[in-house]
């Protein structure tokens, strides 16, 4: 059994890699969550859980502890403190993103753990453009959100140059699915959520963004299977190469919710208009992986939503 | 006359801008420095200086107090509290350049001054290849030094795109010439002053790395025509494509101090081995401009050198 640290364990991407061990991988994996809070959101339990930690990501006594307590073989860093529309807060946005991760990364390196896998974003990092990016084109990160993620990268490969630490750089396009609960970002969540409770929803803009979507289960088969395949100290990208623009995805949720309505408004300068990952790296490491179809993944993200109603 | 403020005005690059316009822009310009040190470190005067604030770059109340007194024109921002060999303290390079400078441009846009010219580094941002790097290339920062200088150019461009200001960053090669202080690093200064001063010299490496060097007052003569041009809200790579390795650097200074002698250690991790820029950009620019060949600027630099122990 090896164990992983889970950073940011019951947000949206931990709890789904808990719920893909539980499933898949519970005689291989067990789990030690670090969150700031002290239960799920949902209130479930994930067998695969070990032990749990809580506490802020800048309590460095907190993350030390883990590491005395603890023999870590690999870490999972999925802890973000803001979005790209709260990252207007610079300072805030550096001390409790950037400079906590370098003082965790110091902390994994002293405890001699060299696994970690950092989650980074597509969308945040290459910026608006209507090329496919992959892992090699330049950077315009739209907030400061995307450039913390893009400086946390440079530094993983300066201490992965030094030989320090084995570090695997996910950029991940649009993940939607199943243990998503915030309002503020994930279009797909967000609208599926709307129609389900009935709620009014607005899309930023005309509704025709390009982008490329990604069913949360398939990121979690792909992590799982680069981490068996012992991909590191490397850059990939991470989409499925499902594209859909928005007004797509709400005549999808609709013809599940025929009532279902939105309005538009003015769009806001944060987020790309248009985002295509190029993923040949991913595809040549993987295989063929058949990814799940944006109207499956949709039909999929709703069947989860009501089984979690009739269970509260 | 329009006002300068400029950040590390009694710095090496900062002293070289002073000399420029007392010597050839004393109609046009005159300067407000902001430094740590109450006086140049020679004890030299420039006719252009207004007024001196000094201070930590990171006392927000200080830099606030510069904006309530004076209409500033333009910012030369050349403060660096740390070298690449310096870097290590990763959390005091983020706070004390990244963060200050993001709280210094907060304060600029509140003062309503656009123009800024941040002073980047080819070498540190680019990283080590032997390749001739574009101002488009990727970037392979081999220290903190080097992440935080292309982060402060995100931010800057970040804030260009929301239309706040209008940043130009100049990716300079490695400046050499007067006013030059450091026994740290700048390779061409630190030779001619140990042959000067009769100092122990040692060569990092086999003294074959291959960079571009640049005579300081080149720098001055690019970077005011850049300024008179209206060039902003962009990135330009600023060199001479005068490359020599350390070999040849010392053969000269040997030419004009033939006792000089030096010995090899070895090379640390941090530095470029071979270092090369791509400047089509800037002479599509400029025009046709001739810069100062190493043998001439060495020389130069030494005339300089012994001209101040005359004085002193």
């Amino acid at each position: 059994m090896e164990t992983i640290l889970l950073l940011g364990g019951f947000g949206f991407i931990g709890s789904n890699m808990m719920d893909f061990i539980d499933n898949n991988l519970s005689q291989q994996y067990n789990v030690i969550v670090f969150d700031k809070v002290v239960h799920h959101p949902f209130d479930l339990n994930f067998k695969c859980v070990k032990k749990i930690y809580s506490g802020d990501f800048s309590d460095i006594t907190c993350l030390e502890q883990i590491f005395d307590e603890n023999k870590i073989d690999l870490i999972l860093h999925f802890i973000n403190t803001t979005v790209p529309s709260t990252s207007g807060n610079i300072k805030f946005d550096i001390q409790s993103n950037l400079i906590s991760t370098i003082e965790f990364i110091n902390l994994m390196i002293k405890a001699k753990v060299r696994k970690i896998i950092y989650l980074s974003s597509g969308g945040a990092i290459y910026g608006n453009s209507s090329e496919k990016k992959s892992e090699s084109a330049q950077n315009y990160p739209q907030s400061s959100y995307g450039i913390v993620k893009l400086t946390v990268e440079k530094y993983l490969m300066l201490y992965s140059g030094q030989n320090l630490i084995d570090p695997l750089i996910l950029r991940l396009s649009n993940p939607y699915g199943p243990y998503h609960f915030s309002m503020k970002q994930g279009i797909i969540n967000v609208a599926i959520r709307s129609a389900l409770e009935k709620k009014f929803f607005s899309v930023w803009g005309s509704g025709e963004s390009l982008k490329d979507y990604i069913y949360i289960e398939d990121f979690a088969v792909i992590l799982f299977r680069l981490v068996k395949l012992k991909i590191n100290n490397t850059i990939i990208n991470v989409g499925s190469e499902k594209m859909a623009t928005v007004n797509y995805i709400l005549s999808q949720v609709k013809n599940v919710y025929p009532n279902f309505t939105w309005n538009y408004v003015k769009a806001k300068n944060f987020d790309a208009e248009h985002f295509e990952l190029n993923i040949t790296k991913l595809k040549m490491l993987l295989g063929d992986y058949s990814f799940t179809s944006i109207e499956e993944g949709i039909l999929k993200t709703n069947k989860w939503l009501i089984n979690l109603n009739v269970k509260q």
